[in-house]
């Protein structure tokens, strides 16, 4: 039997954009040196200033990065604070020069979520002791004050800077919905002990990788989107690795394709386009 | 065992083509500016009046979106009178010059759809007790009665003009028919209680987002497509999470690709084009 | 446990092609008018004859249709006298000078089937009866018999027409072999009454819509093809709708890609090129 | 519980290279006449010795057919003694001017197979009662001798002439390993006695399509790969269908893509691509 | 019940890319003789140092293999140190003149791995014995110990040279999460005997083929890659039939793509592009 109220209270932070692409390097190389050049420095003046764009105090980055194997060349990341403002991004990069080098690939669009499971149990549990009929006028005024409460709280999370992590790995999720195993058809306290000792694991290797989560139901064809980032990328497959054991990964976590990216930093894309590794 | 008549009625309204196209902005941004302008004249003058052409006092609308990220970079949603209208919109706009600069990644064939749970029970058990023989020419009579009395009753659900919002969601579903968990294989009522329950979902989001469901069953791949429009895209994200708990989601519902879109005006086409988001 | 001969008796008649392709407007609309006029006079000389042709008294007309959406512009149906006589008319069409402006997107190899239910449960009853070993050459003579006899019954639905319907809407399908539900592991006797509970649905559709079915086993990767004919493409939606709670259905068919298209007459294929729906 | 022995004795004859190409009809028909002569010329020149080549007093033959729909225009069929050997045909076809004209859509690389159930089962139970040890060097010494044999007594079914039929149908296939049903855990026992019921309706079937089992795990992405070559394409469906309802396939077979081609001999194919079906 | 510690231990050595591409042969043989000498001299003089690279005493070596099949006419695998060092090799490639000729068809981004769940078990059972909590800083001292003496001991296995032979067999492969088989839910002394029983297959092969096992958890799409390099192709397939009668294989073991190619050394790479198998 279902729970009453089995969502979980979720916090919604930036928007993100995931950009890969491939470069098509044989009409790269065909055309002069002061053309790249011309091209390279649109680029950089493009780029540059996103990396470390901030507006109302809050960071609103983008990253690039060199991807490794066939599936593109390049990965652009964006946080921004709303869906039109990744989609100016986009379209203000997709009027550079380099663009006509540039051919889409695959793009993912998320928002960075914080699922709230141990917060939610508690605030349902005592909204329902002052027996407020769920989702009432009062009720909901209640969660929209813990929402707005740990919002604030949770800010640099919610609105995170770019780690500076020499490696990126993103991949999109589902929870399954088996005919058999059915995430959304758990009961909420499962749910909520599965996840915390999945978080559990996480902490222990909270030292040597960042990790965002992005929420993105209703705006892609998976879930969820995670990005690692780390200065040792054997660090993803450890981790990862360890986690598929665990009982919300080994059941329920369904996975799309791997990225893995190698950062460069904007004011090194000429010396990448040209075929080194800055 | 199954009931003796398990489908529910069903209300037809306007049919329904999305086209999503991806826009070679390279060639674009070869030509010179007096031919860009003259084929934003031309496209313009072709999409204005879709935007707000009625016929017979209906709305026969068509509106244009910007997508975000890789999966296009135009949407076109027209809303007809008939499979032909949509093909003769289809092959019109496929005659500007515009169209040499597009290429087709992906259309929805659906038409507005109304499904008539509640009623149809009631109906259906009426009948029954009248001893009408089911498909007998006398229970069919009434059976096109109550269809056309609904269909005048639902005309703005059935034929609607297109939401106003800034942002579309849309994305095709099936209902599952697993091997152990089958749609159509569950009891009326228990359609009827599950589609109950979802609807409630729905209407407490009615007041911050509009929803437009099409039945696609013998037009496309999937059975259902679902627009959703808001003015705050976070709402598509927090409606359907929140859905997903639902058992008729849960357990019964197959989603394929999901379109976001940022809507611009047709006399904003220009500007779109030319890489500014109006 | 199996029946002892499990397979029921099928009549085969005309093989059919499918064949969907995309149009290349851009090169197209890039040509002076003379030269689309040519080409156009070659396609129609081409074209009309395969409209109303027959040989040895039996139909074996193509036809076009203006394809919705963006599985492809155009599809022809041919239906044959051989898999030899199909690939004739692809090749001969594949000739013509338009053919360098069309692209194959899919196509679909069938033949002409009726499943023969009823009378095969009789037929295998009567020679158990008489003690004729099955598969005996006795056994097998009684057995080409009635296929024989059947066959010249049969011969209008065998070697059909194509009728005249304003819309086609075509589609592949597969009965399920799942681990738990398998149609080929289902009794002959179960199969009989759920064809006959099946066929009922479409005989209430009769008026408004034709049906041909053809077989793909060995033929091409699905084990059906259903084509439907009607002037009015929402018969479609509804009767596929309903025959999806009819139990072959909802837990046997599997389904591919639906195409829904508008008959074009080959007289009148130099408008549609040029934009306009005749 | 598993068979102690549970792998079955195979044999393996010729390596079998399958390439699917499309044919680029709108480049060739833009060539003029002679040099599309001098092209067929060396296509022919190429192709002919290979139809009718033999090493060693075995047959190392290639054959060209014409494909029905849109999965290809050509299929060329090497049966070769080494992956080697095929991979030479492939590079020297690669290097005539018609590779030029041709795309390569698919290719399927296998080795002819003879699955030895009934003699493995013999095998396995004497030398059990010999009490020798499963793959002990004695042991070992004793199979390869069966293996010796039998690849001596089925030489001519090992390294085959390609059938002259008119009809070609090549798809491949898996044995399922379900959650459920898994062929790989069925006992050895089992799988004899379906696979001998299988064997049986081809038996039946001898006289009108040739059949050729290729093994293909190792090599390509399904298990196996099979040839059927009949002068009545009919013949494919009716052998295809009946089977469908024996054990083996009805639980056991998953089916990749159908390919059904048409003979061309190699001193046609001037004709061929002139749009002729010789 | 799961494990108290479910994850084996791993040890991780040399970062492996696998690169398949296709070779633009039309494009090739339109350039000058003089033109293909120079695009294949630089071609030698890149890849031939990487065949025979060391660093720091250990192989660091690149293989060139001409593919069987249309899945690509190339592969490059690359062993390096790191995941930038095969990203290098990638983007150094990616700059001389032949890459032009070369279209990327495929990719995979693993790690060399070998798992011990032997010494795994007995270093939990003695940690457990000495009372150490899991994850403690001495109870990850210890592991790490253990780690480190045995990437020591196996340095060879871990940092491998290419081995010499003339066929590859490349591979990706998951473990089962199916809901009602479950790799990662079986209790870790069942998998490790199951891994065991698996292992004792490969060794009575260990004459007739190197395989080198990838794990690409947090890398690639699969969990892991296999490498197979054999001089008769034959025993890829007897090995992997075999095995896949095994438990851990039947049940447990998904599969990706085939990819069969033929050792050509960097010298012979021009007799490879102008037809020529060396």
């Amino acid at each position: 039997m279902p729970d009453t109220i089995p969502v979980p209270l979720t916090l919604e932070g930036s928007t993100v954009l995931h950009q890969m692409c491939r470069f098509d390097r044989s009409a790269w190389l065909q055309i002069d040196n002061w053309h790249r050049e011309r091209i390279v420095g649109e680029a950089m003046a493009a780029l540059q200033p996103m990396e470390t764009a901030s507006k109302d105090g809050r960071a609103i980055a983008s990253a690039l990065y060199s991807l490794v194997g066939h599936k593109g060349d390049l990965m652009l990341v964006h946080f921004r604070q709303s869906v039109e403002d990744v989609h100016r991004a986009e379209l203000a990069l997709a009027h550079i020069e380099l663009s006509g080098y540039l051919q889409s690939t695959h793009s993912y669009l998320s928002v960075v979520e914080l699922g709230l499971y141990e917060s939610s149990a508690k605030t349902y549990a005592q909204l329902a002791e002052q027996k407020l009929e769920p989702h009432s006028p009062e009720w909901q005024a209640r969660i929209r004050e813990v929402i707005e409460r740990q919002t604030s709280a949770m800010a640099p999370r919610l609105f995170p800077e770019i780690p500076p992590a020499k490696y990126i790995c993103f991949y999109p999720m589902d929870r399954r919905r088996g005919e058999a195993k059915n995430w959304y058809q758990e009961p909420m306290a499962e749910r909520q002990r599965m996840m915390h000792d999945h978080g559990m694991i996480g902490r222990r290797y909270a030292d040597s990788v960042k990790q965002i989560i992005t929420g993105s139901i209703g705006f892609d064809d998976w879930e969820w989107g995670v990005d690692l980032f780390a200065d040792d990328p054997l660090i993803f497959k450890k981790l990862i690795y360890e986690m598929r054991f665990d009982e919300v990964s080994a059941v329920y976590a369904l996975f799309g394709s791997f990225y893995v990216g190698i950062r460069v930093r904007a004011g090194d894309i000429g010396r990448l386009l040209n075929g080194e590794l800055p």
